[in-house]
């Protein structure tokens, strides 16, 4: 039996993607309950083993923000150092530079807001003062030897402000980018973005002298358009998807926002059309079933599902028969 | 506060399609227990009330194959006639032609497949002699003044026999055609098909000579493609697109085939695009909602689950606050 699905290119899109993996970190903080870090390190190491190359592990945020990832400094400290995979962490402060400085943390990621409100709800900080609290931030993390990576959120729509200007964002997303960030991962918090607005909002950063290769897309499913998005810009010719395993993931601060686009379904389109993405794609549905029967909730992902269906928690082939 | 989603279209995309609503057939016909037809009746009176004008309201496939169906002379004869809303039946063989005509089906359906195995796990025949057994079922529609849809399953990949080749694919669906059938739709039955896939087999059908006005897509949502797939077609310039109301629906008789492309998420997708479909994406998440309960299961759609949460059934208002 031949595997499936048939794999067609479409000519002019990019050969090569690299995904940046949310699950531990995007997902995880979303859990009602704390979970307990040997898991979480099982979950980050199944992640690696299955090909992904890039993984965001934990966020150095205040614990008294997001308690769920209250461990991030013993759970660092126990990932490998070096590659074939780069972990990073979320850091919105000193205080959490600090703390993952400490762990040998070698790649962080500040995330901003292209909105007033969100800055807000999600920093404590007006829009103008999120740029003074991470310029320090980014300049003693380069000094360090880190790399920085940037998040831009709420760059489709706000749940409080509505549809958010294309200006707006590309002016937000190259001040993140100044600050000394070797990429910027676009954010749809919420989920009601579609594809011309993907490809609009793309082409604008293009147009405003922002290299392709230092944007990536970050979608959320809410309004279940997530992979048809990612399809519009891989049109554009964007070579850096965020996705999350088993489409775990969400936003505490913002009600409306449910999870990221799942791994696996992207990996589906992908295999489809040619592209290399490295990872494979058996290993990592089981690792998401796996991780559903932690949580004890079945996985969002629909390839998940369809693939992930036996008892015992192993998924069967992604060969038909 | 602004609607969302933004409305930003993409040049050269078409500015309106044609939606034919398959819940109430190929949604129903795969629950376990039967729908009292007085539920059926509401469901598709909603699904009329919310603007949806091609609306397939069941089969005249003999009950002992679908029992979930059996009602359907009852059903079809409580009907309203005539515009705005054209209502369609499938109809697999003279028997169930003759019922149709008795209550008054003026659109009928035939459904073919593109595989071997597939014809005869779901019509009892083999490729060949599927063409013989509609051949007169076509005719005598159209000498009664009926008009006929033609479906093909399988037009991606087979459970039994994998990946299928597109021109064994172009060739089926033409002679579905050419029986006198005024539109195809080419259905991935099993919802394996990516992006690259559709857009090499719509082009080829346009290539062998078909008018992409005579073609519609019918994306299972099983992999999670089904509406990145659909903006795929609609880049070739597809404007008939199937789909099912909360993305109800499936196949008895493929066990890998799950729901199809939820209208809902393909409105809000069409919506964000500018491009015109003619519903009232409110009052179809309300009917969505409603149905769900009537099923006693959460809709699979994720606008329905994103804008239906609310207590009682009703839905929020599509505007966030």
């Amino acid at each position: 039996m031949t595997r499936l699905p048939a794999t067609v290119p479409i000519p002019g899109l990019p050969t090569r993607v690299q995904i940046t993996e949310m699950g531990a970190r995007d997902g995880l903080q979303n859990e009602k309950l704390p979970i307990a870090t040997d898991i979480k390190l099982e979950f980050i190491s199944r992640l690696a083993a299955a090909g992904l190359g890039e993984i965001e592990a934990t966020s150095f945020v205040h614990p008294r923000w997001v308690p769920q990832l209250a461990d991030s400094d013993v759970l660092f400290a126990q990932l490998p150092v070096g590659p074939p995979v780069r972990y990073s962490a979320l850091v919105p402060n000193l205080g959490g530079l600090e703390r993952a400085l400490k762990v040998g943390v070698q790649r962080i990621a500040v995330f901003g807001s292209a909105t007033e409100t969100f800055a807000q709800k999600n920093l404590g900080r007006g829009y103008e003062e999120q740029f003074q609290m991470f310029a320090p931030v980014v300049t003693q993390a380069l000094a360090n030897g880190m790399t920085v990576r940037a998040y831009l959120s709420m760059c489709f729509g706000d749940p409080w402000e509505g549809p958010v200007p294309i200006d707006r964002v590309v002016t937000a997303g190259r001040r993140m980018l100044e600050l000394g960030c070797d990429e910027l991962s676009i954010g749809d918090t919420i989920g009601v973005g579609t594809p011309g607005h993907v490809t609009a909002l793309l082409t604008a950063f293009v147009a405003a002298g922002v290299p392709l290769d230092r944007l990536g897309v970050h979608f959320h499913d809410t309004y279940g358009q997530a992979l048809a998005n990612t399809l519009a810009a891989l049109w554009v010719g964007i070579t850096k998807i965020d996705a999350s395993a088993g489409g775990l993931g969400g936003c505490p601060y913002a009600k409306s926002a449910t999870g990221n686009l799942a791994t696996e379904d992207l990996i589906w389109m992908l295999d489809g059309l040619g592209i290399h993405h490295g990872v494979d794609l058996d290993l990592l549905v089981r690792t998401s079933v796996w991780m559903a029967q932690k949580l004890s909730r079945p996985s969002p992902s629909a390839v998940v599902r369809a693939l992930g269906g036996t008892p015992g928690g192993e998924a069967t082939s992604v060969n038909h028969h």
